[in-house]
């Protein structure tokens, strides 16, 4: 048994969940934060047999890929103020840290 | 020393802390969400002597054991529209998922 | 590679936060409860390097050692009604309790 414990940034937490259904795994989803954007971001908690560690790290990658990203520049406040950021940037969006532990003893009640 | 990390429905939330608390664990809480009810839950990590896995496994399984339960039909928003099931269903409730950690540096400061 | 957990008391939270990332690493941060206060507290997951788990312990140690404080009383409420501790008393505050795990496998996507 493995513990799979994944960080994933907010846009991709949603794709994730449906992705691990499909393949029948059960998450445990936490919000949390941090990393270097401070962005908001979903830490799950994925209990499967060693033999599908594999399996459940190409559901990770596919769902939530690092891409490059056009970001348009908007006033979220529509209050006449200059946005910060006037034209569109290209910024990176998604990326998944993962970590897998092993598992003493596991149980289900 | 084990880390015990437990996932537990919202309802036997209270209960495993209380009973926790009377044997003298300590445990910290974070609110999670997932499983296939997508039903609020909390995770539970308790920091425990080798020796004591045993014995709070045992608090864990009285505390959060599953079981039926009938579920009576509510409508929940009182606008007289139908609820979905309209007549009192049997539905699993409870239950815990536990995993234990081994690990390999513990402090305290 | 290691996984640090590390329950922090929020008013440590911050300086935890600010202190990792002067030191270059990088923390994802749950908010949690429990403990003998129920006060709130911030769990912290630290990635690093077998090589680094010495240096991150520091950085906890300094930004979360328990230590003593004067509480003052105050009515939070305003409203007249006896605070219940009517005169200054000593509490601890601060304080870390860490999990140090081996992680089998280690992604970043
Ligand atoms: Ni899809
Ligand atoms: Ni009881
Ligand atoms: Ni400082």
């Amino acid at each position: 048994m493995r513990l799979v414990i994944a960080v994933v940034q907010d846009q991709d937490s949603q794709k994730l969940s449906d992705h691990l259904v499909e393949r029948g795994f059960r998450a445990t989803k936490l919000a949390s934060t941090g990393g270097f954007l401070k962005a908001g971001n979903t830490t799950f908690l994925i209990g499967v047999d060693q033999t599908q560690v594999e399996d459940v790290m190409g559901v990770i990658r596919e769902s939530c890929q690092a891409r490059e990203q056009m970001l348009n520049p908007m006033n979220p406040l529509g209050n006449g103020v200059e946005p910060m950021v006037p034209y569109p940037v290209k910024v990176q969006v998604g990326g998944a840290t993962v970590f897998v532990l092993d598992v003493e003893t596991f149980a289900h009640f």
